[in-house]
């Protein structure tokens, strides 16, 4: 096994302007190696007074994946649920809802992923000393051409997946991040621009780079 | 004003594996250019839903920071207070308490800062989409050499913080950030290795990477 933190050589600008959520993957395995240096990639993140309470537990054995997959996917649908959708199977979801059908989709393939990272923390209320481990973790596995997305489960199965990969129920569950090679084309993301969700000094007021026809902060 | 995100060359190990938090500024000013190419970063986070309720206000006028320093270093004591650590002034913190000691500089001194960016989000409960913008934050002012450390403040402010900047009562404040050229010498930062922080398949189980020596996943 060797670190080797000179292989995230992808320039920053490239790494976040071209990240994005991927949600169909290749069933290529990741190598221990890679998974070592995202890893050592997330743990780098600040965390408050340094207590890096960030944990974190990586998936590869199929057959645990598969298991993991079916409660993953008994979330999803319980998460539509308490959102008031009114689909129980993936062709009601209307075609233009592309965000959900994609979703749903991963929610029946998470379990033919190569890997899950689950991200967890020692002690309650720590969201803001873990995502950014999280962050850095994405941008690592994009800088090595592995795709992700992060995700969450809805509590009516954490107990389960608890029990399931033996978690002590003292951990904080954060995030579940699938990794794997894309599958598929993806394009780039669709985001505002910096001048649309940003102000300048007092709220309301524009940055300087705000064109004066754009959209002030709402 | 020029969007330029190959200005962000540094290579992404580079920029994570030397990113770190930067408590003592120089008075330079950042340009606008880079705060938008910092901003553009911070935007291409993911969200979820690609919701993106991550709001962002940028301080650099001289007496707003002013201002606004005073009631962070107020904030910082409370939460001394609040913490059971019976300190009332610097002089009292115990000098091997080294981050205690760098924050309380920090909070005396923000006030001179030449930049300040609050992390705010449209509704409640959007941590896990706001944090992971904040990260990109960091990690692009790192690589324009900018220094920058992510802070919270205390409830007991936040009204006059909110009041002071006009920000409307429904945004959710998340994070401080300061932002300034460094002053003084940094090292690197001190981080457990991901093997005593990541277990694989089972909770407590060694990753590949683990040697035997090491401790184990607590």
């Amino acid at each position: 096994m060797t670190l080797d933190p000179a292989r995230l050589d992808m320039p920053l600008g490239e790494v976040i302007f071209s990240q994005r959520s991927i949600r169909r993957f290749r069933p290529d395995p990741i190598s221990a190696d890679d998974l070592q240096l995202i890893l050592e990639a997330a743990v780098k993140a600040p965390s408050g007074g340094n207590r890096q309470p960030a944990r974190f537990l990586v998936l590869n054995d199929p057959e645990l994946i598969r298991q993991f997959g079916a409660l993953y996917r008994e979330a999803w649908w319980a998460k539509r649920r308490d959102e008031n959708r009114p689909w129980t199977r993936r062709e009601e979801i209307p075609p233009e809802d592309r965000g959900s059908a994609s979703a749903a989709r991963l929610a029946d393939e998470i379990k033919d992923a190569p890997c899950i990272v689950l991200a967890l923390s020692t002690g309650k209320g720590q969201a803001s000393s873990v995502i950014p481990s999280v962050q850095n973790l994405l941008l690592a596995a994009r800088a090595l051409g592995i795709g992700s997305v992060p995700t969450t489960i809805h509590p009516q199965v954490q107990e389960r997946v608890y029990r399931l990969l033996d978690i002590p129920p003292e951990m904080e569950f954060h995030q579940c991040i699938p990794l794997g090679y894309p599958r598929g084309r993806f394009g780039s993301t669709r985001r505002r621009g910096s001048a649309e969700v940003a102000c300048m000094n007092r709220w309301g007021a524009p940055v300087p780079w705000a064109r004066e026809e754009a959209a002030l902060p709402k």
